[in-house]
C-alpha cells in the first residue's frame, strides 16, 4: 500500500507536476506537495478572509484565576443572563417578524388593490405599468441596500449560519447594518412579488439579533458592562446564535417545535440537552409574541395585516382518510419530489455559478441583474393570467366568495365577466403566501384547470432558479413550496377519480416532497409541515413522502445548503470522516505543511513581532527547553500575543513572572477581547530587545494527537470536541526530535485539501465513496 | 492550592486511613488514596458486573486489511442491511405492541365485564373476591417470571437503555428471555390493574428486538451469516438500539415524532443526523403497523381490543381559546407540577431504597411484596367507589351514554340506581388507559365531584410510590399521567368560573406538568402530548407548562431517571464536567491508580496469561523498546489477547510476523467475537515459554492525552469521542521516563470516584455546584 502510494505520487498528472516543477529535484517527492489552506471564502457575494472559531476552553493562568474567583452569585448571574438573553432573542425576533409581515402585507396589499382597481376599470396597460413600476422600485431599494451597505445580507444566510455553528466565522455576517439591510431588503423584495420568501432571511435576522445581544450591542456602541462580557466567547455565542436561528424559523412558520428541530437537524453541529431546552424557551416566547400581535391586529388595527399575514396554511378542517391504495400516489409524489429536488439543486448550482460570474463584474451588474429579474417576474405575474380562460363560478358558492374582487380570495375575477373567475390570476396576482394558501385550498376539486397549473408550475420553476441568486435577501422555502404544491396538485387532479385524498392535501404533500428532495431534512420538515398545516392526521403520509424524497434525492447530489456551502468555499467540517482518511496519518499531513512555528516560554519581543508579521497562524506552540529535550508547554493564541504587545507587558531580563504580575496587568476581560492586527502595534527598537513571559497566557492543556493517529480518528476528535488547533506530538521522543511535529487546523482536515496534496488517495476515495 | 491538597489528604477520615494503613509508611501520602473503580452495579434487582462499551474503531492490521478488501457491493449491502434492520425493528415493535394491547384489553376487559355483572347482581363480595383473585393471579405470573427467569425485566428498563447508549453494558438486558418475560410480565401486570404502564416496558422491548436483530438472534441460536456479523460491534449496536427505543416510545404513545425526540432528548448520548433519519423511518413503520391493525380490529375481529386499546387521548375536537388571564392558572399548574414532581422523585427514591432492602432478602420476599401491592391495589380500586355517592345523570345525555354498564364509558352505574352514576367507579373500575381517557374527557364540567377526585389523587399518589419498585415490568409514564391529571382537573374545577379553558384540558396540562416535573423533558414531552391529545392549539400553553415545571423541578433534585441510574450504581458519564475538574490533571488521577500494566510488542505467553489472570483491565498499552526510550505502539484489548491464547497463535522465537501470517490465522470476524474469560484458556507449560507478536492485533491509534491535561477537558474528549480507554502520555520524555503514565477509563472520570480519592476538591465542589 505504502509503495503504491509513492508510485502514485510519482506519476501525478502533468499539470500538477508542472506546477511543482521548481522542486522536482528534491529527493522526497511527497514533501513537494503542500496542503493548501487558503482561508478565503465567498461571503455574501464578496471574497473575504474567514476565521475559525475557538470552542476550546483556554486554560491559562488568567482563566484559571478568574474562574476560581467567581463567586456563587456571579455563577447564578451568568445562568440568569443566559436565560434572559434567550428570552430577549425570542421577544425581538417575534417583534421583528411581526414588523416584516406588517410591512409586507400592507405594501403588497395596497399595491394589489390598486392593480385590481386598474383591471376593473379595464385600464390594463396602466395596471401593468403601475405594478411593474412599484415592483421595480421595491427591488431597487432592496438591491441597492444589499449591494452598497451589506453584501452579506443577500441570499438566505442559512448556509453561513450553518458554517458558523460548525466553527467558521464569516466576517460582517451578524452586524447591526447587516440586520437592518436584511429587514428592509426582505420587506422590499417580498413586497415586490419576487419569487422568494422571508423565511430564510428571518432565520438570519434571528441569528443577528442573538449575536448582537450576546455581544452587548452593535460593534461601535457596545455596552461595556462586565456581565455581558462573560458571553464574549465563541462557545456562548454559538449557543445564543443557535437560539436565534431557531427563533427565526419559528417566527417564519409559527412552528415552535419545528424551529427547534430545524436548528437541531439542519443548522447546528454541536448540540446538548441544555441547549435544546433553552432554544425551546426562545421559540415559545416567539409564539406568544406572534399570537399577541395577531390578537391585537385582527380587528383591522394594523391596516391590511391580520387577514393574510403570518403564513399558516391551515388544512386542519379536512378529514383525512386514506387506505392502502392511496399509498401509490403518495409514493409517486415522494419519488417525483426526490428527482425534481435533486434536479433543482443541480440546475440552481449551475445558475449560481453563472450569477457569480455576472456579480464579479461589479455593483452595477448586480443591481441590473436584480432589476431584470424583477421586470421579468412582474411581466409574467401580470401578463400570464390573460392566457387563462374564465371559469364560471360554482353555483353553490356565495356571490361574495366567487368571484372575489379584493386583493385576496380564492376566485379572482381579474378580467372575467360577472360570475366567472380567472384561476391563474388567483395563483399569480397575489402575494406568495396567499398563493400557497390558495393552492393548498381544500374541498375545491374543480377550481384549477390543468393548463393553469402547468403554466404556474413552469413559471415558478424558471423564477425559482433565476431569482435565488440575485443580490437581495431571499429565502428558499417559499419558492420550493410553490413549485412543489403545483405538481402535487396536478398529480392530485390526475389521481382524482382513483384516490380519496383531497387535492389540497396533494398540494401539501407535493410541497413537502420537493422540500425534502432539495433540502434533505426529515424530522424537522415533518414537524414544520405539521405545525403549518395544523393537521395531525397527515403525519404518517407526510413522513412517508419525506423519507422517500430524501432517499431518492440523496442518490443524486447533496442538499442545497451543502451545495451553497461548497460554492461559497466555506470550510465546513463533515461529521464523518471519509473512509480513505484511515490510510493516512496526521504525521503525514503535518509533513506536507510548512514547518510549525514555535515560540519559547520566554521569548524576545522582536521574535514575537517577527512571527506575527510573517505568518498568518492564529496559534503557536510554546516550547520550554528542559535539559536536552524540548517540552511543549502549551499553545498561545495570536490574540493574546497582540494583547501583550499592545499593553507592552515586557520584561527587562529573561525570567519567569509571578501570578500577581500578570493579574495586575491583565484582566480576564482583556483576554476575551479581540485586539486588532499586528499592523496596529507599534514597538520601539529598544522594546524589541526585551522579553515576554508567555507562560501565564499559554493554554496549558491543548488537545493533542500522536503523529501515528489516522486522520479519520483525528478528525472525529477535532470535530466532536470542537477544536481550532490540534497539536501533533511525535511518537518517538529522542534527543534532537522536535517536541511538536505540527499543528492541524480545520483547513488541513478537509477532504478536498488533503486530496489535493495526496492525489493517490483519490483512487480509494472513488471506490469507497458509497460507505 | 497544591499544598492544601496534601494537607487535606493527610487528614483523611480514620476509616479510610485504616483501610490503607498497610501502605501508610510510604513517603508519598497522595499515593495512598486510590481511585475506586468497582465495575459493580444493580442490574434489575441483582448486583452484577458491568462492562464498558467500546465505540472506538480498533485500527489494527486485521481491521485495516478487512476494511481495504471490502468491495463496493459489500458496502452497499451493509447500508441496505442497516435500513432493513431499522425496518424490521419498526415492524416487530409494532406487532408486539399490538399483541400486548390486544392481550391487555381482552384480559382486563373480560375481567371487568365479569365484575360489573357481579355488581349488577348485587353480589358485591363475590365481585371483590373475583377481581382480587384474578389480579392476584396475573400479578403472580408476572412477578414469578421476573424473579425466576429474568430479573432484569423488572422495572421500566429505560435507565439501563440510557446507560447502554452512554457506553455501559449491563448484562442480560437485551436477551430473548428478558424480552419474553417483559412481554408476558407486562401483559400480566397491566391487566392486573396495577398502577403502572406498558410504555416503559415497550421501550425496553423495542431495544431488545433491536439488539436481537442486530446480533442475528438469541445468544444460543444466532444466525452465523457473515453479513449480520458486520453489525457485531458496539457502534452499530448503539445505533440500532436507539432505533429500537424510539420505536418503543412510538408504539407506546402512537407518537412517531415524539418517539424520535424522546430517544434524542432523554435516552441517547451520541447522536447524528443520519441516525435521526433512520430512527424516524423505524417509527414511521411502527405507526403504519399500528394503524393497519386498528383498521383490521375495528369491526370486533380482535375481541374487546379496538374500542379502547392503543392509548390516544384525543381532545382534538375541543376548541381551545385562551386569553392573557388564563396564563395565571397555567403558571400555577406549571409550578405545582415542578414541586410535586420533585417531591415525587424524592419520595420514590426513599421507597426504592427501602424496597432494595426488602428485595435483598430473597426471591420470596420479592414475590410477596408484589402480591401485597396487588392485593392493596385491588382492594382500593374495588372498595373506594363505595365511598362516593351517586350522581344523577345529566338529562341532556342519551340513556345509553349515562349510566353506562359495560366495561368502558364515562358514567359508570356501579352500585347506583337507574339514571345515576358513580364518578369514582368511572375512574377506578377500569383500565388505566380508560381512566386517563375518562379524566381527560372534555365538555363535561360537572361530571366529577371534588371529593372523588381528591380520593383518586391520593390513592394514585400512594400507588404510584409503592408500585414502581416491585418485581414486575413497570412503566412510569402512566402513573404520573394519572396523578397529574387528577390535580390538573381539580385545579380546573377551582378555576372553573374564572377561566375559559376546558377542565379536560386542565387535566392534560396537569399530566404534562407532573411529567416535566419528574422526568425533566421538554421538547419530546411536548411533542408526545401533542400527538397523544391531537390538539395543536394546546401547543403554546403546553410548552409554557413544561418549561415552568422543569425549571422548578430542577431547583430541587435531578430527574427520576438520573436518580434511578444513581441508585443502580450505573457509571453514567454526564455531558458536562464539574467545574472543580479544572483543578486536577489526568496525571494526578493516573498517579493514584495502581501502576499501569504494559505489554511488550513481542511478549511471552506466560506473561500474557499472568497479566490476564491477575488484572481485570480490558486494555493494555503495548510498548516497544527502541533504543533507550520506550515507545507506545498502541493498545491491545483483553478480548484479542484471549483470542490469541485460544487460537494458540504462538511463535517459537522472539520475532515479528508478516501480515499474511496473521490473516491466515484470524479473520476479521474472529476479532469482533467475544472470547470468554481467561479461565477457559488452557496453556501448556511449554507454550508458556513461547512468544506472541502483539503488533498486528494492537490498535495503533488509541486516543491519548498528555498528563498535564485537566480532567475537565479530558472528560469532554472521552465522552464526545465515545471512548473506553484513554492513554495518558508523559509530558517530559527523558531517559527512564515511562512512555505511558496511565490509562483512564469511565470509572476514573466519574465525579464521585474522583472526589473520594481527592476529598479536598469537594470544598470547591460545594461552592461552585450551581454552575
Amino acid at each position: 500500500m505504502e509503495k503504491d502510494s509513492e508510485q502514485q505520487a510519482g506519476t501525478t498528472n502533468p499539470q500538477e507536476r508542472d506546477m511543482e516543477s521548481n522542486s522536482l529535484h528534491q529527493p522526497l517527492l511527497k514533501r513537494n506537495l503542500t496542503l493548501s489552506s487558503s482561508p478565503l471564502a465567498l461571503v455574501g457575494a464578496k471574497v473575504s478572509y474567514i476565521e475559525s472559531l475557538d470552542y476550546e476552553i483556554n486554560e491559562n493562568d488568567l482563566f484559571k484565576h478568574d474562574w476560581r474567583s467567581r463567586s456563587q452569585a456571579q455563577v447564578l448571574q451568568y445562568i440568569f443572563l443566559k436565560w434572559l438573553l434567550a428570552f430577549l432573542v425570542g421577544l425581538l425576533t417575534g417583534l421583528i417578524a411581526t414588523l416584516i409581515n406588517l410591512a409586507v402585507e400592507n405594501i403588497a396589499g395596497y399595491k394589489l388593490l390598486a392593480v385590481v382597481q386598474y383591471i376593473d376599470d379595464k385600464r390594463y396597460m396602466m395596471g401593468f405599468f403601475f405594478m411593474t413600476g412599484v415592483n421595480f422600485l421595491l427591488t431597487l431599494v432592496a438591491t441597492v441596500l444589499c449591494v452598497f451597505f451589506a453584501p452579506t445580507a443577500a441570499g438566505p444566510g442559512i448556509p453561513e449560519i450553518k458554517a458558523y455553528l460548525n466553527g467558521v466565522d464569516t466576517p460582517n455576517m451578524y452586524g447591526a447594518t447587516t440586520m437592518f439591510v436584511k429587514i428592509v431588503g426582505s420587506i422590499g423584495a417580498v413586497a415586490a412579488g419576487l419569487d422568494l420568501g422571508k423565511e430564510g432571511p428571518l432565520v438570519h435576522i434571528g441569528a443577528c439579533i442573538a449575536s448582537l445581544l450576546g455581544q452587548g450591542g452593535p460593534d461601535d456602541y457596545r455596552i461595556k458592562w462586565k456581565w455581558i462580557r462573560y458571553f464574549n466567547n465563541d462557545r456562548d455565542r454559538r449557543d445564543i446564535i443557535t437560539c436565534g436561528a431557531s427563533s427565526g424559523v419559528c417566527a417564519a412558520f409559527r412552528a415552535p417545535v419545528g424551529g427547534v428541530l430545524f436548528a437541531l437537524e439542519e443548522v447546528a453541529t454541536w448540540w446538548r440537552s441544555a441547549l435544546l431546552w433553552r432554544t425551546f424557551f426562545s421559540t415559545a416566547v416567539v409564539v406568544v409574541v406572534l399570537r399577541a400581535f395577531m390578537e391585537y391586529c385582527k380587528d383591522g388595527a394594523c391596516g391590511l395585516f391580520g387577514q393574510g399575514g403570518l403564513i399558516m396554511f391551515d388544512v386542519g378542517s379536512v378529514p383525512v382518510r386514506y387506505h392502502v391504495a392511496d399509498l401509490i400516489p403518495v409514493i409517486v409524489i415522494g419519488i417525483l419530489g426526490g428527482v425534481l429536488g435533486s434536479l433543482y439543486n443541480y440546475l440552481l448550482h449551475k445558475v449560481l455559478r453563472l450569477y457569480n460570474l455576472i456579480n464579479e463584474k461589479g455593483k452595477l451588474a448586480k443591481i441590473s441583474l436584480s432589476l431584470a429579474v424583477s421586470l421579468f417576474t412582474s411581466a409574467c405575474l401580470y401578463g400570464l393570467p390573460f392566457l387563462a380562460s374564465c371559469t364560471p363560478c360554482d353555483p353553490s358558492l356565495v356571490n361574495s366568495e366567487c368571484p372575489s374582487t379584493g386583493r385576496m380570495g380564492n376566485f379572482k375575477q381579474f378580467n372575467c365577466p360577472k360570475g366567472h373567475y380567472n384561476d391563474l390570476a388567483t395563483l399569480l396576482l397575489t402575494t406568495n403566501d396567499d398563493a400557497v394558501r390558495n393552492i393548498f385550498s381544500t374541498n375545491t376539486p374543480s377550481e384549477y384547470r390543468v393548463f393553469s397549473l402547468i403554466i404556474f408550475f413552469i413559471l415558478y420553476c424558471i423564477l425559482g432558479l433565476f431569482t435565488f441568486g440575485i443580490a437581495v435577501p431571499s429565502g428558499l422555502f417559499l419558492p420550493i413550496i410553490l413549485m412543489g404544491s403545483a405538481y402535487g396538485r396536478l398529480l392530485g387532479m390526475a389521481m382524482g377519480p382513483y384516490a380519496s385524498i383531497d387535492q389540497g392535501l396533494y398540494a401539501v404533500l407535493g410541497a413537502a416532497s420537493l422540500m425534502a428532495g432539495s433540502m434533505r431534512m426529515t424530522v424537522s420538515l415533518c414537524v414544520i409541515f405539521l405545525e403549518l398545516t395544523n393537521n395531525l392526521l397527515l403525519l404518517p403520509i407526510t413522513m412517508l413522502v419525506l423519507l422517500i424524497s430524501k432517499s431518492v434525492g440523496d442518490c443524486f447530489n447533496p442538499s442545497i445548503y451543502e451545495i451553497i456551502l461548497e460554492l461559497k468555499g466555506l470550510p465546513f467540517l463533515e461529521a464523518h470522516p471519509e473512509p480513505w482518511m484511515r490510510n493516512i496519518t496526521v504525521g503525514e499531513l503535518a509533513d506536507v505543511k510548512p514547518p510549525v512555528v514555535t515560540l519559547s516560554g520566554i521569548e524576545t519581543v522582536g521574535r514575537i513581532v517577527d512571527v506575527l508579521r510573517n505568518t498568518t497562524h492564529n496559534g503557536f506552540p510554546v516550547v520550554d527547553h528542559v535539559g536536552p529535550v524540548g517540552e511543549v508547554h502549551g499553545l498561545v493564541l495570536r490574540a493574546h500575543l497582540l494583547l501583550v504587545l499592545k499593553k507592552k507587558w515586557f520584561l527587562q531580563e529573561r525570567r519567569t513572572t509571578e501570578e500577581w504580575e500578570v493579574r495586575e496587568k491583565f484582566t480576564w476581560v482583556d483576554v476575551s477581547e479581540r485586539w486588532g492586527t499586528i499592523e496596529d502595534v507599534a514597538v520601539t527598537k529598544e522594546e524589541m530587545e526585551m522579553y515576554v513571559d508567555l507562560h501565564p497566557l499559554t493554554n496549558t492543556t491543548p488537545y493533542t494527537v500522536v503523529e501515528t493517529m489516522s486522520v479519520a480518528k483525528a478528525l472525529v476528535q477535532f470535530r466532536q470536541v470542537g477544536l481550532r488547533h490540534m497539536l501533533v506530538l511525535p511518537k518517538y521522543h529522542g534527543n534532537g526530535v522536535a517536541p511538536v511535529v505540527g499543528i492541524l487546523t480545520r483547513q488541513d482536515l478537509r477532504a478536498h485539501n488533503i486530496l489535493s496534496a495526496f492525489p493517490h488517495l483519490e483512487k480509494s476515495h472513488a471506490s469507497k465513496k458509497g460507505r
